[in-house]
């Protein structure tokens, strides 16, 4: 029996890690003989677009360099199976044929869950031995069932790490000023809620942490910044992209291209600019918006050595799982303690988390709506612990391409 | 005799270091009682808000955590003395006589150097024995008379390691796309023009480099960028901010808030966004613009050795310089060699370097003017070597705060 892996959604920087995870507990098995990757997500199944994954890992500086690398080094999609597709299922099932696939692994978000979910029923109710299991990813940190998502550490840290030299940088002049960090986010804040961590080290920005849970009330906004300027000159805030005004509207909708991807999701991006120019219309004081972009999801240079451990290891569960029969599910992290840290590693009916959205509690959100409380820092201070050795080469890290 | 030290323009990730090599170099010198630092520039001086340095660098990790800290511990002002603004001399004068001050240490960039020429000129003038030295410090790199410009290695070792981890994020769909990496830069297209260090570790990203030395021609950019996307689907843009269009107005001017600093500078912003736009409008591909924002000049937890302790150097030789007796002087570094790097410090006229920019040379631009020549590497790559160890708390960098 061979196996096939891929990686789809958005790029972490945990996401090759889990492809390490499953290549090396594949390895370990007697019942798995080829390990395939398969280019560009389940497009590359459908293409029957697959590599022999051990023509590319020879040795284990190339799993060491895979682990450390952002991005999916197969690629990626945002394919969907159209409801009623049997050609595609077809087609599916024949690239698993001619390949000898027994087991598949899909590491993505919620939407590459729909795909392991829509699979794994296609399979059991055609009585086919196919297993598909689900290797959570995203930075969003909004999949149901698992404490935290792989990949999400490592973005929060990055925020922490980025967030406090902005603030750095923010502080250097003695007049007054806003400056308003937009962190990635649709509809779940976990990722700008993490920024409460800098407390931990006696930081108080940011001052304002902003997330799609709330509604956004631009007066109140306006005033809070006000009034917190009259102690503190450099104020810093921290804000989702999927913030929404109160209404219903997102925020920087005037700021939107309009434009979808393929699961209808808006392109968002703009809220911080659209915050920006609130202040410099009403305020008036020195104000600067800055996007954190996709360097939060990329910047495997600052990684958190948690996150990428925990991600190799949720990887190689994800073949244990396979190999005892387990199919149409994802693999889970269940904490079990927060101080000292300990989790482990179970998996759950992929139903139970396609297709849903984990948003951050309420009761982590101060009452006035415009911060995290105190509450929220023992769940996010444990995942961006330990820092990462990167090679590096030139004074540049080194990645591992195919 | 007692010295004062201060900080001022834009934030770096090595002005503090320059502040920790005056601190320890003078520490050394029985001819230096106290040491003082001026809060916000030469603010500071004319306000008389000073602070006995001894205070707050207490030991050796104080100093360890102040080189390693991001942006100005001391603050930092853009003030610019007016001509013949006697009672500004006077001032500053009466706080010099009060606190005892021989020398006078300014850290900063063009600007600076300009107090520096007319401080040093003033008391030359009116025969007082104030000795004024300048410590260059600028991302832009575009001072004169000095080989680089502290600061400027970790800028750009952040801006290699960055554009290389959007090259992966960037790459991992099948489609076509195009990603426009907005760098800063005014007038000088020094850090842009680093990201070729990339292709010395085999990364072809960017695949276009447009630099403010050259107009920019838009028809030209999508006809190239459409040309290379036959081959290669992903394309990596590296744009300075400062970039113009034929013609001499600023590309991104319709994107321009119209405000300009107290030097006269027109704010800067939207290039990124404004090539975004087009590509979107005449190619229709994918498209992404991502600005690097003041993370490329804040984030110390990717510095380059080389620049700190190089920061730390020119910190100390200032400190001997005006023990010599020079004033009037900015401290430059002269490159004795490239392969292998060696440089050593000396002392110029600041007259040489005040109020003039040192532009990318034409030479390492190639003909069709959308990139830079190999023969630019051998200059950056030594810049960016070398990796800092910071202090870590909880997963987060540590910071030196007065």
């Amino acid at each position: 029996m061979n196996i096939a892996v891929a990686q789809s959604g958005g790029p972490t920087c945990a996401i090759n890690a889990s492809l390490a995870g499953v290549y090396l507990q594949a390895l370990k098995s007697e019942k798995i003989d080829k390990i395939f990757g398969s280019l560009n997500g389940i497009e590359g199944i459908i293409k029957q677009n697959l590599i022999n994954l051990s023509d590319y890992l020879k040795n284990e500086e190339d799993i060491s360099l895979l682990v450390h690398t952002p991005s999916t080094v197969l690629g990626s999609c945002r394919y969907k199976i159209p409801e009623g597709a049997d050609d595609i299922y077809e087609k599916i099932l024949e690239c698993f044929r001619k390949y000898d696939i027994g087991i598949f692994f899909y590491i993505g978000g919620n939407d590459s869950m729909d795909t392991v979910m829509k699979l794994s029923e296609y399979f059991r109710k055609n009585s086919i031995d196919i297993k598909v299991i689900g290797v959570p990813k995203t930075i969003d940190n909004d999949l149901c069932g698992t404490d935290h998502s792989p990949g999400f550490g490592s973005a929060a840290k990055y925020v922490n790490a980025t967030v406090q030299e902005i603030a750095r940088d923010s502080r250097v002049y003695s007049a007054k000023s806003v400056t308003i960090i937009e962190i990635m986010g649709r509809h779940a804040g976990w990722l700008t809620a993490s920024s409460c961590c800098l407390r931990a080290n006696g930081e108080i920005a940011p001052h304002f942490i902003y997330l799609p849970e709330i509604p956004f009330n631009v007066d109140k906004f306006i005033k809070d910044v006000k009034e917190l300027q009259k102690i503190n000159k450099a104020v810093i805030v921290a804000v989702s992209e999927g913030v929404k005004l109160e209404g219903g509207s997102f925020a920087g909708e005037q700021y939107q291209s309009g434009k979808t991807d393929a699961f209808g999701h808006q392109y968002l991006s703009g809220i911080g600019k659209y915050l920006e120019n609130v202040v410099s219309d009403t305020i008036g004081c020195k104000v600067r918006s800055i996007e954190l972009n996709v360097m939060q999801r990329c910047s495997s240079h600052i990684a958190s050595k948690t996150d990428l451990d925990e991600s190799v290891e949720i990887g190689k569960s994800a073949v244990k799982s396979a190999l005892n029969g387990y199919t149409g599910c994802m693999m889970c992290y269940i904490r079990d303690s927060s101080e000292p840290y300990s989790i482990h590693i179970e998996s759950i009916p992929v139903s139970q988390t396609a297709n849903n959205e984990k948003y951050f509690p309420m009761e982590w959100i101060n009452s006035e709506g415009n911060n995290v409380s105190d509450d929220a820092i023992p769940y996010f201070l444990p995942l961006i612990q330990g820092e990462v050795e990167q090679k590096m080469k030139n004074g540049m890290p080194v990645h591992f391409v195919i």
